[in-house]
């Protein structure tokens, strides 16, 4: 029980820890559901809007997948034929969607805020799917579900996570979840692409891969944003495999027995991921993909106020 | 009762008064179902195209959200992966579209008469979602459900209209439309956008912004379609706002009591409205855009004969 | 009754003559039900996702008709906006949908053998929608199908296939097809688009148009894929017209009584097609457009093993 239910998502601590119990304890339950293709009716009453000013393909996918599983009615706001051109305003675009009646707004913008801005225009629910650096709660929630389903429990989960800090808004996502959670969460990142703030985060932080992996229970690597990337920052792709690339090898005899290999997709093979670790059995990104249409509808049901299955 | 009832909807004309008061009837009581999330079912086994070749996302949006309310099958035609870049022209397009049983075509093109041509080649309902300079009769509808949402009598309401005469489609269908009503239209334009086809119609022009608003029940805006503008008319946006533009001061010392502010959106905030005139309370343009869906509702319903409510 | 039912479409030879015709008795009841407007819901627990990575309408139309036709769940994978931009493999983005939980690959790619090479990382149904000169096995199986409508059986009957036999990759399914059913297969075609492994298939190759229409019992014209074509194989589009375009004449004194016109769409007028020929009584290039939706929905049925009407 708790005192009240969250409406919006713009980072994980909107959620309290037993909202992110309960949710996980319902995606267990639509898991089993969505894998026999029964779908679920509650929400056919509400539509979706889904916002997405910069690209993604599994993200807008998944968000997809999950509303239309709930029989939501969703609309894709596909901003090369939007308004947008015509220099509306996000805040009239807004004010125009929700007199449609939109029930959810997911919203993909790269101006860090913009999940929160739209909340003054709008009593929609709001589900931050990215905003610039900031934040990618959603993302977070399945990484920890995904951990959660291999270890039923966080209580000193030992969880590693490598490669660019800097620009990953998935990290800070996690950090702070996984901390909610109870897990003890490690950074390792070029000292390039680790800025200051870094040491003020409840986490270990090192530059040596070994280290990292070193007794780990979870190996997540990070996303290089290659078309995001200040030049500069590390001298080659190549030499940034040498040194920060996860490799079988190092995996297999440093992490613990059990440990998972985990990353946000979409991979960079050879540069973040060696070789063909990404499909060993260990490797659990697929899982975090169905993972993430899951949680999705967890969530959405949770926010939205559908009925338990 | 009448004789024949509308099957298309090329402009407003194509619809009598009486056809028009009775779409206004269900659109109220689609509106009380709308606003409770009550769907509407009648139309489950018909498909509509929208076949939008110009860029729209409000006008786009509100029909398809007003076909899946319907239940209706929706293909939404990309023009930028489409077989226009193939050189099909639109007539084989057509062909090929109606033998996949299309049964509602809401058509927008640059070419005046588009949705005229397109009847040539198939028996599907037609909707004109704008052709050109030509019309734009859904815009119209809509601006006078919430006129009469509003005054519930059309007679002798002082409707005025300012801005871009010569660009605008809106204006053009709104004017016959008003004038089947019953209602008083004045137009307020600069002479430079007034052309002589203005002096022929059954309206009051007047190049005097404060005459135009004194007295209005409704003072409604034109957007300045900026991309459509030839060069020359005026001498510059800054310049336009100072005449024309609609400010709080004029409208609430000059207008009726009870007078409402209208705009088809999107609005150029400090162009054709002044300051936050558009979230004052007599400002009814969110309201158009809520009405835009569901008057689209009922004139689907009413051309395609779905049963009432 | 046969011993293993196909599950994938990569080219017609994937289907034996028996399933075939199972399609072709059980498109003859869809095509009733469908013009009735009757909706079929075996296959609403199933999500099947269009992956076109070069344009297409009709075809792409015309799979998501049939799918929304079945109730399945649809997604659309919208190159312009995905993760092929941010360089993820084509390989990882099946590996990702496929966790999605999606039933069937709709594929269309200019890669030859795409459709295969995602067999190796997904067990869902794949259909290839046009693998670039290799393969479109759909348009093949709803041209027999119109030719079966027509003369209800392939004993015997003279299938003319005219134009540019070598950026044509509908005239290799067509033949494959055509062959298996017993139909016998002529080839016209300007000696500059005929390669040498024309002389190796089981057909009669001409270069005289008046011999291939001569007692056709099916005339069917090949599309030029103007923005396909090589430099330098023929003079100039009026060239071509004027000795491989089909006329009205010789159609009408050439060909057999009841002969049928027959086009992959879309067509160019004054290119394959002179003058109105594909509007006469005997041109069947709609009823294939609508065919294309049927077999379409016969077909997926048949690989996903809906239930029968």
């Amino acid at each position: 029980m708790f005192a009240m239910r969250a409406k919006d998502l713009y980072d994980v601590n909107d959620l309290c820890h037993e909202e992110v119990m309960e949710i996980f304890e319902e995606s267990k339950e639509i898991k089993k559901a969505y894998l026999r293709g029964e779908k679920i009716f509650s929400l056919s009453d509400k539509t979706g809007c889904n916002l997405f000013v910069e690209p993604s393909t599994r993200t807008k996918n998944s968000f997809e997948l999950a509303e239309k599983y709930l029989s939501m009615n969703v609309l894709n706001f596909n901003t090369s034929s939007s308004a947008f051109s015509k220099k509306e305003t996000l805040k009239d675009t807004i004010l125009t969607m929700k007199s449609m009646k939109i029930d959810l707004f997911v919203v993909r913008h790269k101006e860090p805020g913009t999940p929160v801005f739209i909340r003054k225009y709008s009593d929609a629910s709001i589900i931050n799917a990215g905003d610039g650096l900031h934040a990618h709660p959603t993302q977070a929630i399945l990484d920890a579900f995904t951990m959660y389903e291999n270890f039923n429990s966080f209580k000193g989960l030992k969880v590693s996570i490598i490669g660019d800090f800097y620009h990953s808004r998935v990290v800070r996502s996690n950090i702070k979840l996984l901390n909610m959670l109870g897990a003890d969460v490690t950074i390792c990142s070029p000292t390039t692409l680790s800025p200051r703030e870094i040491r003020t985060l409840p986490i270990k932080y090192t530059y040596d891969l070994k280290e990292a992996i070193k007794n780990a229970d979870v190996v997540m690597g990070l996303r290089m944003q290659l078309e995001r990337q200040s030049q500069g920052l590390f001298p080659s792709l190549k030499e940034y495999n040498k040194y920060f690339g996860i490799k079988e090898e190092l995996f297999e005899t440093l992490a613990n027995k059990n440990a998972i290999l985990m990353h946000p997709g979409p991979i960079n093979r050879g540069v973040e991921l060696s070789g063909d670790i990404a499909d060993k059995p260990y490797s659990k990104i697929l899982d975090q993909v169905q993972n993430g249409v899951i949680t999705r509808i967890a969530l959405i049901k949770h926010l939205l106020g559908g009925d338990s299955l």
